[in-house]
């Protein structure tokens, strides 16, 4: 069996791997895991990923989890072109510095604010108390602004004139929470 | 100027840097950032790291925050020993792996709890409410049986048998929590 992708179309760094296999022409079988069904919970995918998260791989007997280790599994074991993650000791620098930061910043404030604005009130029922919406969007704006400042700055890409898989982690999040 | 490390060894990423940079013989400045003393406000290090946050590197004219992106550009530049992140393919990936992880799993659960069980109510003189104690202590023990169940597992380090940048990431967060 070759490799194998399982993902939720609906998750932002799912279509971070999805766009950079399918754009990269590398090979794949799609294994969808249906969130809103609770697919990712079952004995079955938790055999692939015991985080019983999406997105992971499957490639032989290999397994892995995070989108962003994903990501540059895929870039090495494809060897795709090099402005996906630079060998140029800065510009990787560049990209592994965003991946980390997103983790607990943009990434963790994109998905409370989509939960407090959409989650909780329109799929579940429960109203979000005003003020802590408003701490949410603001801690928002607080990420979207060092976003701004101090990784993407005056360039076309995070990384400077190319995309690198930073960009893609980001414009997931950012296309998926601000509509 | 050469290698500047901007750290404040009471900070656990901090002192993975430090012992990765110290066991590896890497040359570097340390330039203390007193987080008690606020220091890592101060404009001169804004001017470092925009976020604010140690560690952070200064190499010349480059400057690098985030300890994983550190750890990583360090392991690069002065070509540390393979072991700290592994050429190989699948080894890499799972040091890859664990550094996504860790940051909204263990670090940010290893974190609350510090805050809940020691700095609000003996350093703010703020009582924790036994139910959100008991919750994050909950979301800790989580955090602690996928460490053992999905990743370290019955190895010696986290990528195999040999230690890599992951480990360092880890025990020095279990060493600062779980004392």
């Amino acid at each position: 069996m070759g490799l194998e992708l399982y993902l939720d179309l609906l998750s932002q760094p799912c279509r971070a791997v999805y766009i950079f296999a399918k754009k990269n022409g590398i090979p794949f079988e799609l294994r969808t895991v249906d969130l809103l069904k609770g697919q990712h919970h079952s004995d079955d995918f938790a055999q692939v990923n015991p985080l019983k998260k999406v997105p992971a791989l499957k490639d032989g007997d290999f397994t892995l989890a995070e989108s962003v280790a994903i990501l540059l599994y895929l870039s090495r074991k494809y060897e795709t072109p090099d402005h996906w993650y630079p060998q140029d000791l800065q510009a990787r620098a560049r990209v592994d510095e965003y991946l980390a930061w997103q983790h607990t910043a943009l990434r963790t404030s994109c998905t409370r604010t989509l939960w407090q604005k959409m989650m909780f009130p329109v799929f579940l029922g429960q109203q979000v108390p005003p003020e802590t919406l408003a701490s949410t969007l603001a801690e928002l704006d607080r990420c979207l602004q060092l976003f701004e400042d101090k990784f993407l700055k005056d360039q076309d890409f995070l990384a400077g004139s190319h995309i690198s898989v930073a960009d893609l982690v980001a414009i997931t999040e950012l296309m998926h929470t601000l509509p």
